[in-house]
């Protein structure tokens, strides 16, 4: 489609923007501050701008006087580009260029991942683990009266060249039957060895012709959200998907507290249950939505990290929280997905992700086989950002794991008016540098209800650069600006106003909020550091960065680095894996190569205890500054903050 | 033990026997006839015999006359022998020894096969499917906290030398717990890949040296009796067994009736449910009698014919009764024990005797393994008899099978006083050849009820012997005795008058009665026949003749060739299995070599349909005579009836 080009003044800058963007919008991702309040809700009015040339749509008419809609004033966050426009953002005062520019940064997030079926195809990996033919078998005679068994394997091997098949107890159940309500002609489904000398299951007869139906799930078990897609075997396409909050969240909201409900009498049948339950759900919707028949589902393969696994599996967890933290497994055996509990056939078996360690789990081996990493030459970095953060490094040789506990801080949590990334979470942020009103943007454009984790970031590094806080989190309280202030002995900045909320009282940020998220960033950085270190790696030798997790698709990596809550390093490098938990579990149910090549890839991950790695609280402590101790680790950051001072003393 | 030394006067025949064997019995051992109608129990008061030497315990002095007491009259059936010692059989005519000789055939039963612990331990082939190894682990450290599964498996590779392991998920569940009640000192059972290129799967695991005991379990599943062995698997030795009859029964005597039960609906799963529950009644008494834990039970194998075993996994027998005949499957996959609803536990998987054809069964295949032959140079005739007879012929390099529907007359169906060889049953039987009086001996010594296998076929060989019945079973109605009568149009021979039964009549053999017989030993004969004749091979050429199945321990070998319901051969060719079906299932759980070799074994074994054979229907009409209508087939016989014309016409 084409795109339309916004020119925002006086700041002489452009973005290219699809048809109907919002204009709020597009000037956060041009790094435009406008002051907006209110979430994008058009409550505040305060994101006015003049258009000077073209037009937009909506604007806003009914919040604005009418000498003003006349003169050619529209709402920022009600306008939409439906053309090439130009529009001035009115300064409150005669500010220069120069310091406008401050709080530009255009939006930077990495570019996403995507599994690229035909080229899966053109290699010849589309593989799915199981598949079906159509057999015409001669019916028997007096002369020719061999075991039906015998006769469908006789078949496969004449016919399709199948060796080494073995049988499973449901199909011997059904066979005689089934051979006969179809005169011998049947579909066999096929389940296909993880390893080159296993053996080829026959696990479902079923009449006539149904190989145009073949289905599997994959599953990605988060400690918070579970999500489930239904791909179709014969394609490869993703038919249908879901996700469903973990019913376990009622149980305790981490693994930590997860795993000591588990310790309780009846805990672990009891969190198993509603795991359980979580997933028969899924399966349930995504089966519903596509309109599959269920009996035609032939596999399923679920990641998740290691509590996560060993709760599903149903193993007592217990050992993963105490020292010396040992898991129970880390390559798990093929299972049958009803021995689990799942509402699936009986024919259906289930690939669970082997875990690295306690801390690197399932959902990391996945996200590694989903971003395919373990194929590349390439030096990888591979970051889960979230409660833990878990962190692998290496390429097709040699990887290196570890995890870090860092807190839910950029999940909301500790961050008094912190949320998850729902409606009403101010996702993005800017901020004047001059009268320092901020520029609210929320998911759903509606007043704010708190700040989710891409918001905090932005507006920690929005503050830092304008020198609002400084390097230890503390605010300037000499600034000029009322949205500073103390309150209850704790420092804060005023974000939105109780009546521009939901929440009838103002949201803050305060200076306690900001010491729990550098401590956050700290550990994770720390975390890196101390891998790379290990590896007798830096940064710069680092040829990508693979972003996995919950909010790695909405983070601006500018601000990331910024805040030395990522390395600094070319943001081009970053890519964006989305859920790789999921990507991978889905990978394996598209090639059938992945779960050979999974068993290699966890041997090969080696790792890293980092409580018992040398420097590790060296780096963390130096790590709980904004970005860090040592600036000189983020150079491009240094000559931001260079030309800041520059310009602040010739104001 | 010393053996005490009977001789009988006037035949001057002696027989050696154990101390306090009955008298009654050595005689008939010694082919001595005796008048005897009570079966044993001292109430005809027939058997009396003059001690002329030595002294014997008993006698029966409250059933004897006090003066013919004093003069050395004793009954034989209540007189046990204590020392070598001399009795005249009094006779009630003045008859030649010629002719007192006619009746005499000592008995000669086929000696019994064994499984030779000894044997199999020194030939290093005492192999059980799961073996336990006591492991002593490393605790885990920080510096060393690899999973738990991984250490146990680094463990067994390095203490043990153990490769290629898979672990199942009963394991994985209680392995962290295990570990650490134990201080990481475990027992695991190792379950033994059937396959050379299979894997060793660890089935369960045990907190501390478990490895002291360790038991699997044996079962015969017979359409009439089931039968269950319980070993220790650290010595091979049977600990308990026990049988009973297959609950099946109160829904059909036989297969056919059992199949056409299964069709009805509900029908296969109630004779699932029956049949596991007689499996589980002797699983439950076994593992009582031995007072061995379930939980120490590693394995379990069984064994049936193809109806049974389909029945047993619940697969549709009804295209095993409609032809051409078809089994669902021949080689079954190893399957959990569990999953067939066995009460044994979780980690324990069941081997299931591969079937044939669908009347050459698991039993006869394990008959096959049991005996050995599969494994020997000696060309070997394999016969099941039964109310349908298997047939194997072949060795080491080849075997061809067969079976023939003979019909339940020799357990007693079809014929009147026909019964299961229970107590009361006349199991052995002799004829006065000058007055036809009876000797009948039962099982328990009691007035007889009815008739068993072996009794039928003594009876049937010596009234023909004795010309009593001719060739074709037609009484000789001249002979001066009313023991042959004309009832309701139908000839018979009255085998014990009422009062000496307990049934309150007559207890009789009539023409139909062997009528019935004849064509039950008919067919049996013909497969024989036939399927030698399809291999090329005489009778003369086979090396040894191996009797399995339910009466073939008490088959008298010469009455059974004067009938023609073995081919006529060197008795000390044959031999007796006993319950073929049991003791191949128990080599299975000997030694795991028997596992792979089954599988040889079946597709080795050409089953050939003898409805089908070429000459199968001559066969059975020629063979509907006693013993055939080519005596020639039988020249020992021949003989025989020459010397017995010649004795009658001297008379």
């Amino acid at each position: 489609m084409a795109k339309y080009t916004i020119s925002f003044l006086p700041h002489n800058r452009t973005i290219s923007v699809e048809p109907g963007t919002n204009l709020l919008r597009a000037a956060l991702e041009a790094g435009v501050h406008i002051n907006a309040s209110c979430g994008g809700e058009g409550v505040c009015g305060k994101c006015r701008v003049l258009v000077e040339k073209g037009s937009l749509e909506g604007g806003g008419k009914e919040k604005l006087r009418a000498d003003d809609w006349d003169k050619g004033y529209r709402l920022a966050c009600k306008s939409k580009v439906v053309e090439d426009v130009t529009v001035r953002v009115p300064v409150e005062s005669v500010v220069d260029a120069s310091v406008l520019n401050l709080a530009a940064m255009p939006r930077k997030t990495a570019s996403a991942t995507q599994i690229h079926l035909d080229e899966l195809k053109e290699a010849g990996l589309f593989i799915p683990p199981v598949e079906e033919r159509y057999l015409t078998l001669a019916p028997p005679t007096h002369e020719d009266n061999i075991c039906d068994m015998t006769r469908l394997i006789n078949c496969l091997r004449k016919d399709f060249n199948e060796r080494r098949l073995v049988v499973d107890l449901a199909v011997l159940r059904k066979l005689p039957d089934v051979l006969r309500q179809s005169d011998f002609a049947v579909t066999v489904a096929l389940s296909r060895p993880v390893r080159q000398d296993g053996r080829t299951r026959i696990i479902n007869v079923q009449p006539g012709d149904t190989t145009n139906e073949n289905y599997a799930i994959a599953i990605d078990i988060g400690t918070t959200t579970v999500y489930g897609q239904l791909v179709d075997l014969l394609t490869g396409e993703v038919l249908a998907e879901h996700g469903e909050f973990n019913a376990q969240i009622s149980y305790g909201e981490d693994v930590i507290t997860r795993i000591m409900y588990a310790e309780k009498p009846g805990g672990l049948d009891k969190l198993n249950e509603v795991i359980v339950g979580t997933i028969n759900k899924i399966i349930g919707k995504i089966l519903a939505k596509s309109k599959v028949n269920p009996d035609e589902v032939t596999a399923v393969a679920l990641a998740g990290n290691t509590t996560m696994t060993q709760l599903f599996v149903k193993i007592n967890p217990s050992y993963i929280r105490r020292a010396p933290y040992v898991p129970a497994a880390s390559i798990y055996p093929m299972i049958k997905a009803t021995d689990l509990g799942l509402a699936l056939p009986d024919h259906v078996t289930a690939l669970i992700y082997p875990c690295i360690s306690s801390y690197v789990g399932g959902d990391i081996v996945s996200g590694v086989m989903g971003s395919g990493m373990y194929l590349s030459d390439e030096l990888t970095l591979f970051i889960d950002i979230g409660t833990n953060a878990e962190i692998v490094v290496g390429n097709k040789d040699w990887m290196m794991c570890a995890a870090a506990s860092a807190g839910p801080a950029f999940e909301g949590g500790g961050v008094e008016h912190g949320m998850r990334a729902t409606k009403g979470a101010i996702e993005d942020f800017s901020l004047d540098p001059v009268t320092f009103e901020p520029m609210n943007l929320t998911i759903g454009n509606q007043r704010p209800k708190g700040i989710c984790g891409s918001g905090l970031i932005i507006m920690l590094a929005k503050m830092f650069i304008l020198g609002v806080i400084n390097n230890q989190g503390k605010f300037n309280r000499d600034l000029p600006t009322d949205r500073i202030r103390e309150r209850d002995g704790a420092w804060e900045f005023v974000v939105a106003r109780a009546a521009d909320t939901q929440i009838d009282r103002d949201l803050t940020l305060s200076e306690i909020d900001i010491e729990n998220l550098i401590r956050a960033k700290g550990a994770m950085y720390a975390a890196y550091m101390t891998l790379l270190t290990q590896v007798g790696l830096t940064i710069d030798q680092i040829d990508r960065i693979i972003l996995a997790g919950g909010f790695g698709s909405f983070v601006d990596l500018e601000s990331a680095m910024t805040i030395g809550l990522l390395p600094e390093t070319d943001p081009d490098k970053v890519t964006y894996l989305g859920n790789g938990s999921l990507m991978g579990a889905r990978m394996s149910i598209l090639t059938n190569k992945v779960r050979a090549d999974v068993v290699e890839v966890t041997r090969k991950m080696t790792n890293v205890e980092l409580s018992e790695a040398p420097g590790y609280m060296d780096n963390y402590v130096a790590s709980l500054f904004l970005p860090h101790t040592d600036i000189n680790q983020f150079p491009r950051l240094k000559e931001r903050l260079d030309q800041r001072n520059k310009v602040l003393q010739n104001r």
